[in-house]
């Protein structure tokens, strides 16, 4: 049987997961692949630290991770590392000399994608990368390979699990923000800075590279419009939940109608224009994306022939993209085995006149949470600046109150151009009667 | 650019779809893939009838299959005849000639899968089959590439559209099996002679394939228990949704703990036994499988490094079908373009020493619907007979009737191996006052 000699490069987190998986399920693997694998290498940090798993017999544990990558005997490199850095060195050393690269690093690919996929195709290497979004969920083969005969019209994905648990919880316990994340902090479901996931650039960086995938260009992370979840208050959560919506921090794909000017010009078959957006998004309470909670992660995928499906698991933590790591190294085993290289290859661009759409066209449907003073008047005063912009209330919802004190005032607006909804909401804080910082969150009915 | 030849067995329902997606995303399947797809035969069982699709331009188009699926020129051959006669000799005709075979069909491999597969090795032949389970689900390439790092301990699904359309709506309306299959038959969602679906039997087919593929042995389907849907009534589903779940028609794989015998003795790795069931069940209400409404499908596999997943999306029905049999498409052109036949062979025997065990040995909670009469005592006899079998109550729910009428008893009934729970209920059944049909549903809390 033939063995396929491994470089791991870190062994972290997600590193010890390979290896404890790699160990658990190695007769398994050969016996489905007909492939042996063999961790020849792994370059570690700190060779002295100690570790809650064992480092394979065996391997070569270094900290060099250019002797581990580029060891005669290496057929492919998993890099684990983590960070942009580093990682981005490593990732493109290894492709510059032909080898197979397995990697997990949603940031290096957010980050330098584009540049790496490059380097794959010019220099005949292979880039394998499903552990690199929503963790177990296989949404990167399902976008590459299974709805591979689809136009994707609709990607909604729930791509940060600790945004998730998060959401959740308040939604369950009516407890705030603050307090929630101090418990997720304890038990390890968010870092000591939460920057990155609650101010949503985590699932940006996810959004980005499931677009990329889809629609065949490269998406910039920075095309994508981000609202994180700090905004969310108990009260959010409560008056979404009697008007039959879940509050989740939502990463969104759609195309828009008509070409983009490139696309119309050279009359392209595809020439999509789609807007890439995350937020904060009320969903219907039945919606099966509704059902995502706790740390779990799922992606909603409406594509033009299959219509729509769902794929759901954690989208994080050591198991889980464990999980995604061996898928890759099978892949990556059966092509040296065949002796191909690109079969698949990182990344087609199939779509070269595609483009990304400005947030501010796409239309829908609005939660506005305003914090105003109940006294007579103020309601019709808001009303008819929503007039003024054609924008329909379909429902007002104000708590009792007493006169002169501050009241939240929840409205749920009809369908109008983002664009149109910010500049109303400008004139709406203006009047001396509204205050405070107000939430406005789209209404996804997935229609 | 490579053109792959295709010979299309088949025209109707599925045939159409594939016929029309690939005449609508030619181009955009030859830019993904770097081969562009030409339909160079059709065979159909008539070719003078009226279709609401066009025959693609430049085909071929005879009744005879051999003809088609044997010309020189064919690179591929999609079978989507249906049946298990023609289609059978069909499928082994090309496997036997060495070319490569897409199928969508269940019934073909749910009855002579292992023959076909081992037909496909001997010739060096591969056989895609992406669409014969769970329609536009990716399930097939989930369980053998997305999960091939795992051991799967429990896979759960929702397998025929039929059967959920019937279950949601009964849930929703209150209304009878009867008159919803009345209504389904109608709108083309359930066959004149419903037995396939109602029975259990078509889920029992995908459920047999779906732990053949999970566990790498092939699962004859006699050895899978089947209940279908026709003994759930109105009350049935009431009463589930007053103790917070929802009745779905599940199909049920599970590891039990302990090798075979054969497994034992050879120390093997694997070993498994497994159980295969196709039953109505409870589950809970917040669970994501509970949303899972209307025609659509879902598979919930848990791995053990993996954990939990769902993948969901149309089980049937032209287009969705038609997506998966484009997948299909594209995983054997790449194939063919590689020049590698068996990269991923049709079927990977990697547990030789599974074997499915009793559902007797199967514990689980259950809901018992009785037909009772309402006279002082009844309870306190049933609640004897199952004591003296261990089979705790957890809880009695009995709708106010009046005295001498007969009233439905509902009891939910703690963990219990199958076999006792029959024992119980046969007795129970004996007693003067229990009349009628009792239901028997396993619960499953996704433990």
């Amino acid at each position: 049987m033939r063995q396929v000699n491994l470089a791991l490069l870190g062994a972290g987190t997600v590193g010890g997961g390979v290896i404890q998986a790699l160990h658990r399920h190695g007769p398994r693997l050969a016996a489905r692949l007909g492939v042996r694998f063999h961790v020849a290498h792994v370059a570690v940090r700190d060779a002295t630290r100690a570790r809650d798993f064992a480092l394979p017999p065996g391997a070569v544990v270094t900290t060099d991770w250019r002797a581990a990558a580029l060891a005669p005997e290496v057929d492919l490199v998993v890099e684990l590392m983590g960070g942009t850095t580093t990682a981005r060195e490593a990732a493109a050393a290894v492709l510059a000399a032909g080898r197979p690269l397995v990697t997990a690093n949603k940031a290096l690919l957010s980050a330098h994608g584009a540049a790496l996929f490059a380097l794959a195709a010019r220099h005949g290497a292979n880039l394998y990368y499903e552990a690199s979004v929503a963790g177990g969920i296989p949404i990167i083969k399902v976008l590459r390979e299974s709805l591979v005969g689809n136009r994707v019209t609709r990607l909604f994905g729930i791509l940060n699990g600790t945004c998730n648990y998060i959401l959740t919880r308040m939604a369950r316990e009516g407890a705030d923000l603050a307090a929630v994340l101090a418990d997720a902090q304890r038990l390890g479901y968010a870092e000591a800075d939460p920057t990155l996931d609650l101010g949503g650039f985590d699932a940006q960086h996810k959004a980005g590279i499931l677009a990329s995938l889809a629609h065949g260009f490269w998406v910039d992370a920075a095309d994508i419009h981000v609202e994180g979840i700090t905004g969310i208050t108990p009260p959010d959560m409560k008056f979404a939940a009697q008007l039959g919506y879940a509050i989740k921090l939502l990463g969104v794909v759609k195309t828009l109608e008509g070409a983009s000017a490139r696309g119309r010009m050279r009359k392209a078959v595809n020439g999509g224009r789609i807007t890439v957006s995350v937020q904060p998004t009320l969903i219907p309470a039945g919606h099966v994306l509704a059902s995502v909670n706790d740390v779990y992660n799922a992606v909603f995928v409406r594509g033009d022939i299959v219509g729509d499906t769902l794929y759901y698991g954690r989208g994080a933590g050591r198991d889980a993209t464990a999980s995604a790591v061996l898928s890759d190294l099978a892949d990556a085993a059966l092509d040296l085995k065949c002796g191909v290289r690109n079969r698949l290859p990182a990344f087609v661009a199939h779509d070269r006149d595609g483009a990304v759409a400005p947030i501010a066209e796409v239309r829908s449907s609005f939660y506005l949470r305003l914090d105003v003073v109940d006294r007579p008047g103020v309601l019709a005063r808001i009303a008819a600046i929503l007039a003024r912009s054609r924008i329909g209330i379909s429902s007002v919802f104000q708590p009792e109150g007493h006169e002169g004190a501050h009241v939240p005032l929840i409205l749920m607006l009809h369908d109008a151009p983002r664009a149109a909804m910010l500049r109303a909401l400008a004139q709406i804080r203006r009047l001396p009667s509204v205050g405070g910082q107000p939430a406005l969150f789209p209404v996804e009915t997935f229609g």
